[in-house]
């Protein structure tokens, strides 16, 4: 069972970031990934939905026979994760928590601001698990629905992106913030622009390298990590447009991924 | 079966433009909408799924005992219309080559622009459908992934798009083109930006108006027009969102939209 991969999935591409973080810190293992292409965004879509849609994946990641799961978007973390977990028998992690715990832990001044797509800012998943961590923090959190789409589009370091994170996270520097949670897998990718917009004061959080650590503890504390050497062979699944996310990921990942493979999730799940 | 409803579907909202021109041109007529809330934008993804999707939802027309069928989404007219029409027995429409035609005989100097999704654009449907009509045009596509989501945050008046639209259609006015095709049917929206960014002198063709045009006309033929004076039991029906939805909708048409149905359309399709 130690040998067998972990699943990761999100929407699209942005989970990617999470895969980076795993593949440095925990090198030894293997992923299986699911990219849900076909139907994404996740982030203006209903709990419902979000819901249907993560069974269907996860359903085929264990078919796959993964050890662990982790849910690299945190759209699908902050609907999913609590129905799902009960559902399945193996370890399955989020990206929210991981997140929520550092921010709420780091904040000197208790003033955490949170930016993500408009169903997990609605959700207010993170200021639950903010709070559970530190009573004192207050979170302030903004819906930024452009920077996903921006993303897509490769605007990454471009004055219109630039503009529009002003206007999204103007509002939160008013409150005073201390620490931004970067509360959409898509957003490290945004990284530089976010910084040139909130200074050098702020501290950022990316629930990618959070959501990483936690995994790493997870499968030590199942006794499933993978202490033997052998040899990796990643696999990358989507629902659509399999040759663009490999272009895609072979400018995010450290490995070369040579294959990506479309599937039809919705008669697979 | 005069007296049956029409079917109108697209992604979203956009096509609540088609359902508009409907509405003003043959008021006597009752619509049985579809918006993909669930699994949009069509317009990043391939032909396959398009073809998919699209099957699935004539499939839910059907049983609700349409008439006629309008695809009110410049991508999947692109991509599925030629496939689905040979496997129902009602007729069907695209929002493509009304528009097509109606550029084809507008131009004086023979060279069109048109904007529209990925998906539209890289088929080069309307480059078909131009030259058929007329041989001597030469077509310059560009898409222009970020006008829906611009569109579906409210950003209609804005810099920011203003400067989108400004960097999209700039390399089409290089080219000399004296008619521009608003090859999406978000598009019509942006209208007052796009005029702004074009000037006077070019010729905007709104495939929306040709395409309620085009279904008056293909109902005539067919003996299918209603000429009785019924109550108007317009209905609206979306794969997510239906609240959301409602206040679109209420913003575009110009009759009160009064309630939306959430549907599952993977598990009925």
């Amino acid at each position: 069972m130690t040998k067998a991969p972990i699943g990761v999935f999100d929407s699209g591409v942005g989970g990617l970031t999470v895969v980076k973080e795993i593949m440095n810190q925990i090198p030894g293992e293997t992923i299986i990934y699911f990219g849900d292409t076909a139907r994404l965004p996740y982030g203006s879509k209903s709990k419902k939905t979000i819901i249907t849609y993560t069974r269907q994946i996860v359903r085929f990641l264990m078919r796959k026979g993964v050890k662990a799961i982790v849910i690299a978007c945190n759209t699908a973390s902050a609907f999913a994760l609590e129905t799902i977990k009960d559902e399945i028998d193996i370890p399955i992690i989020g990206v929210v928590k991981p997140g929520a715990k550092v921010a709420a832990r780091t904040t000197l001044n208790g003033k955490v601001g949170v930016i993500g797509t408009e169903g997990t800012i609605q959700s207010g998943i993170y200021n639950r698990f903010l709070s559970k961590t530190n009573p004192k923090v207050t979170v302030f959190g903004k819906a930024c629905p452009l920077f996903v789409p921006l993303v897509e589009e490769g605007l990454i370091d471009d004055p219109i992106t630039f503009e529009m994170a002003r206007r999204y996270i103007g509002e939160l520097l008013d409150k005073d913030i201390d620490t931004l949670v970067l509360g959409c897998t898509h957003y490290p990718l945004l990284r530089e622009t976010i910084r040139k917009v909130v200074g050098d004061e702020i501290f950022l959080v990316n629930p990618a390298y959070e959501t990483a650590k936690c995994l790493a503890a997870v499968l030590t504390e199942h006794n499933l990590r993978n202490d033997t050497t052998q040899a990796l062979n990643h696999k990358f699944y989507v629902s659509d447009g399999a040759e663009k996310f490999k272009r895609f990921a072979n400018t995010i990942l450290p490995c070369e991924v040579m294959e990506t493979k479309d599937i039809n999730i919705e008669e697979l799940g």
